[in-house]
């Protein structure tokens, strides 16, 4: 069994190899060859430990995250998990990943596909509320799909973004990097917003001559009590894309509208139709939630572990 | 993170401490503190991978296990997997284990504590249909809650014996084995039967004058369609031990005394009420049906971790 820690997951990738995985979870998710049951919560005590499993292309995958709200007041990192890939022919081990570093950079890549399929190609400019770790990675993966001048960035937290900064410009070297000081601020400057939060009420102001005519792409609330989005914005939208269906009971973004009756299921449109369906894009204002899936976990996790084992990076040990 | 392998594993334990493992996860069950959803099942061209999570006192623990019936002719291991435990208030992840390892021991362990509450104390004459891996150390097991002086051994499949009794032997020293010609013998000769296949079929003859006033000790089937005892067997009881409630929908042992009306739901009793309990324990034939639960997988490889802690034994590696 190989094992890639964060660090020899970095080295083993690029951010073109990441999001060509996702555009293949979207290949198979549209052509349905893959087994994928719901997700299983566990939560105990405020604690969650989620399990996603998913079996296609020979690969099982499974995830195993934990979500441990009080980790930031302790300091120490929300997200923390695995994701093990077995052989499903003959059940042998092949490797086993960090967890959170290959869910930062699927969900980055998830942001950047949505990006390259929603947005027009000249787009430049980019606002982001929320500078946690998905956040960075939806940046640094989407300036491999777009080509960025600016970034537009707004916290709640002000104290995460000096720290947040210096990582994006690491990642992004050579692009300005605007901190806003306002959402209203961000939204005038930005063609394109990314929100990546778990805040259960809206990020964004209500206001509709400021929400028109932009891309949002939701990555944060992953429960229908959570919700990113203002309720206004649901009025100047005839539809809305997803990821996966089960968006459709997990987010309070994807919620909210349906049983408001502001929006009807067969508004609410998989991503994979218009990648590779015959589904045109919408003008004007368009909106794509993600709460990720696992057959992201398996494609990206199978592209790292391939990439590894030609570079020669990572720990052979026996299990 | 700890990674223990198979031979790390065998030098944490001790066959007691398994055994102590199991009853503290049978006190446990019985307590009720603890969070055990339905183990998942996702099968892909007849090979199955199987998600088991549990969280109690402290510990998350999830066990995947690969079931490809087909590597046996390709001289694999039928189950491959690991096990992976969390602290469950902060999500660090303590611990991996060779999954396979760990599903035989505590299957032993399960074995060996169904023998100590459902025999006399000077049994010492102990039969076994099916020479896997699982019998072997349910026969280690139980060597240390009774005084064994003779095993008597049956395989359908002949040539798996040889190495089997070899392996047996090691475990189990200055033990007489006896490989008997039939099952017919093998009741004839044994005061308490372990079953430890897979087969879809009885593996004991329908025989009532030789079946009665035994002990069975059956951990093979896990599955509706799987049933290693005749179904003569239950015309002789009125009540039957199982480890865990869900054994009534997946075991063919379970299933046919309760859809035949032969066994009423409250006959069918949590052998956790024998040990812990105030249920008393019938006369004459005994029938404990085991299919395991993700709690002695929990309990089990949090023993091994913290034993392997103390000998300082397993490989530290920074995922």
């Amino acid at each position: 069994m190989l094992v890639l820690n964060s660090e020899d997951i970095y080295k083993s990738i690029n951010p073109v190899g990441i999001i060509k995985a996702i555009e293949k979870a979207f290949f198979i998710q549209k052509n349905g060859n893959y087994l994928m049951p719901d997700r299983l919560h566990l939560t105990k005590n405020k604690n969650t430990q989620l399990l996603m499993p998913c079996i296609a292309e020979n690969i099982a995958c499974t995830k195993i995250v934990s979500i441990n709200p009080n980790n930031q007041l302790k300091k120490l990192p929300i997200i923390n998990g695995t994701v093990q890939l077995t052989r499903h022919t003959t059940g042998s081990i092949l490797c086993l990943l960090n967890g959170s570093t290959l869910t930062a950079l699927r969900t980055g890549g998830v942001g950047a596909v949505a990006i390259k399929y929603l947005t027009p190609n000249d787009i430049n400019c980019i606002g982001l509320v929320g500078t946690g770790v998905q956040g960075l990675h939806v940046l640094w993966m989407l300036s491999h799909v777009r080509n960025i001048k600016q970034f537009n960035i707004f916290n709640y937290n002000t104290h995460q973004t000096e720290l947040f900064c210096s990582q994006l410009e690491e990642k992004v070297p050579h692009t300005k990097i605007y901190i806003t000081d306002s959402t209203k601020d961000l939204l005038n400057k930005s063609k394109a917003i990314i929100t990546a939060t778990d805040s259960p009420n809206p990020v964004l102001p209500e206001d509709i001559s400021l929400l028109e005519n932009k891309t949002y792409i939701c990555i944060g609330s992953f429960r229908p009590i959570m919700g990113e989005l203002p309720r206004s914005i649901y009025t100047l939208v005839n539809k809305m894309y997803i990821d996966v269906e089960y968006a459709k009971n997990e987010s309070g973004d994807v919620t909210y509208p349906l049983e408001q009756g502001i929006l009807k299921e067969d508004d609410v449109i998989l991503l994979n139709n218009v990648i590779y369906g015959k589904t045109t894009v919408n003008e004007g204002i368009k909106i794509f939630k993600s709460v990720g899936m696992a057959l992201f976990d398996l494609t990206t996790s199978n592209y790292i572990y391939q990439s590894a084992l030609e570079k020669k990076i990572g720990t052979m040990i026996n299990l």
